[in-house]
């Protein structure tokens, strides 16, 4: 009880980052990234596999750089750079990525293939798509944060309590052995009313894309804590980390943020926008 | 002789398609990102990582489909399906891309974490690098396509003679053993020279830029070479393919392309649009 109540007081800043929105949550988003890289990296121990943590987070920190000024450009306030009306300024970041991560191994004896890999993969699983939440929380439509957490967190505690109370079939034993269809389903149904309640009180016209967004999300964030399972399960570890006491590290708690926050990103700039 | 005066005739039809540029040209650097991308995922093989190849075909054509539509929207075609002014379809085929990768993993006893980021590295390493020869043939700058091929060829045969004739210090033994400073000299030197002569005849203002191009793409351009040399020694083999007679595959024969193209590609973009 003692570490419930310790958890949900490390989650109480989250809560007002969320609230204050915009640029308080963009850069909290990038600390987030830069902590939950750490896990990636240092799960890979186990396997003897030693990402660069120097590149990745020098390749997030130009990321989130290079997307406020892009915003700043976008209001108006121009910096004359770089052209930043165009995608050149992320295929320009995409590049020196893979180019930092390929030069990583030049010192040819120490590293292996790998080392560079799972960097890259840290920089555009974990890295990119945290970045996303930040980019979402500086849009038109910010708003739209709140579902990210809600989508998340939602389809997590009601798929586990449909599952404890109703749970009959695996869903996939293989991966996670305890979650059930019931579980899913739960889940789904949970995410999309706490959605349309959000929609409901907080962003009228938007209601029936809140139900939409529901449903979408619920199903990403499944596949979000899977991922995650299965990265630790190869890696032989039960937990990313032991930052929140009974929850495990930052990456165990956002594994689902991860994969809802670009989902709802893109549906917000192609849909809502 | 008879292998190179063959090698010369597959060759043939390359330049053909770089004199015609734009569309044909962007066709062509699709149709060599799909070979590559094949030989470097084959190349795999003998570490026992199985990459996707399905996975990487689909996103490389996804990505050359939406820089179509976004060139055809960005000369005033306009598509109506999705805002292409700015950088979200490029960051949605990234969420895309790495979403499948990570997906890939789902069969969970057939996958090793390996196969999916070998995917991952394919597309962005082999894929992207290559289509930035695709979208520089789209731009108004088309014409400095030439100086991809000019530099990441020029430093090749004059790297060689300089290092045939006058190479005594070693540059990286451990990646490379034949590859000397003096060659690595006379490779820069040749490829100003040859871009010098380029800019002269062809690009006349923009001589100046063609001799600072020669320059920065001759030195990537080794870096790419000795990328693909770390990966074939790390994989164990000696040449990606046996495409071209006496020359390897298409991505032993492209590995300093695959550098030059993003750096004039961003060369052109940001400095000279």
């Amino acid at each position: 009880m003692k570490t419930r109540i310790l958890s949900g007081l490390i989650m109480l800043p989250l809560l007002v980052i969320v609230i204050l929105n915009g640029w308080i949550l963009y850069a909290g988003s990038f600390v987030i990234s830069i902590m939950a890289a750490y896990e990636f990296f240092r799960g890979f121990r186990e396997l003897d596999i030693k990402p660069s943590y120097p590149i990745a987070l020098c390749s997030m920190a130009a990321l989130y750089i290079l997307g406020a000024l892009r915003h700043v450009a976008a209001s108006g306030g121009g910096t004359g750079l770089i052209t930043f009306e165009s995608e050149h300024w992320i295929m320009l970041w995409i590049f020196a990525t893979v180019l930092a991560c390929l030069l990583y191994l030049f010192s040819i004896e120490k590293r292996k293939l790998e080392d560079s890999m799972v960097t890259l993969t840290g920089v555009f699983y974990v890295g990119f798509f945290c970045y996303t939440i930040g980019a979402l929380a500086l849009s038109e439509v910010n708003i739209m944060v709140w579902l990210v957490i809600i989508t998340a967190f939602g389809t997590d505690i009601c798929a586990y309590f449909a599952g404890v109370t109703m749970g009959k079939h695996k869903l996939c034993p293989k991966i996670s052995p305890k979650k059930t269809w019931e579980g899913a389903v739960g889940g789904i149904l949970g995410s999309v009313i706490l959605s349309g309640i959000f929609g409901l009180v907080f962003a009228g016209e938007l209601l029936p894309h809140c139900l939409v967004i529901g449903f979408l999300a619920s199903i990403v964030s499944m596949f979000g804590d899977l991922t995650a399972s299965i990265f630790k399960r190869k890696m032989g570890i039960k937990d990313y980390g032991n930052l929140i006491p009974g929850h495990g590290g930052i990456l165990d708690r956002f594994d689902s943020v991860l994969f809802t926050g670009p989902v709802i990103y893109f549906y917000g700039m192609l849909v809502l926008s």
